[in-house]
């Protein structure tokens, strides 16, 4: 099966005020370990908005794709990704503000998939909404229709859709929003070295 | 006919020994007008090199690829615009150092293509080797192919593949490698002016 990342950095970030992708968790900008994560994956960088400049020199061995829609949302970033992988089996939408990510996870989500799944979502204790999700190429359509800053739940919704869960740890719950946020993912960081 | 221009942006400019996509042509950055010529048509603008942050602020409306493979060849950039426009009919090869094409030159070698044209290579005088060239969807699994820094001539030449011609002006035959072309080109647009 062919799986291609679409790797959503296009945000502005304005709950955390700053550019929250290049704050540190474990020494390593946030980013990149969100990159790490996704090693021996396709993928593409979807980039737009205030940290373009700053984010690109992180960036130098990946292909990106500049997204001068970015003001109209997260759909924007995603149809592009798509028009990229248009010849895959199945896209990752990936959230780069989600640092505890490990490519052990991002396996175990792809590995979910089976024959009838149109999407593959990570839970944690059975609470649904994680991420990355996976997404077979017969939502290919349906998500190249979304419109505003809606990422790929939305066409998850109302049991139209064939959704596979998998329980995964809590990472794929935990994204980074505010400051706050921040430090309640060093503090979990700090208590797993000790 | 869905046709997508991969505006080739990536080069290092080595000869010229600057970034020859921001000089002035007629009071444009050579860059501005070759997308001006382009205008109305979809397009993606592969970067990478030496000049990709003088270059992103003049592109911000734009579809950029950035190519982290530049230094393997312009094939290379080929590949990555291909990929984005797999579903089209046909892609347009534009190289972004030719700053006398204009809107009227890229329709008429569109216009040009007909049932049993693999190619569209525009002439001048009856001299081939012109630029743009529009490439035929039938075409696109051998441009995905090519490898290190050739562009589409490549898979044009030896008679096999069924290539269209299209007379134009001597604007599809220039192209800026050195400062002594520039100054040939500002040359020719002050003549036209007087």
């Amino acid at each position: 099966m062919k799986i291609g990342a679409i790797v959503l950095a296009a945000g502005e970030g304005r709950r955390f005020g700053g550019n929250k992708l290049l704050a540190k968790v474990g020494d390593e900008p946030v980013i990149l370990r969100v990159l790490k994560a996704l090693s021996g994956f396709d993928r593409v960088v979807i980039v737009g908005g205030a940290y373009v400049n700053e984010l690109m020199p992180y960036l130098s061995n990946e292909v990106i794709i500049y997204n001068p829609y970015y003001r109209d949302g997260m759909s924007t970033s995603i149809r592009l990704g798509l028009r990229f992988f248009q010849d895959y089996d199945a896209v990752l939408i990936v959230l780069t503000d989600m640092p505890l990510i490990t490519n052990e996870v991002v396996s175990r989500i792809v590995s979910a998939y089976h024959d009838g799944c149109s999407a593959v979502v990570p839970t944690h204790n059975g609470i649904t909404g994680g991420n990355p999700v996976l997404i077979h190429r017969v939502l290919f359509p349906e998500l190249t229709r979304l419109s505003g800053d809606v990422g790929a739940r939305e066409i998850l919704r109302g049991g139209r859709v064939d959704v596979c869960t998998v329980e995964c740890g809590p990472e794929v719950l935990i994204d980074i929003d505010t400051v706050n946020d921040l430090t309640k993912v060093l503090n979990i960081v700090n208590t797993n070295r000790q």
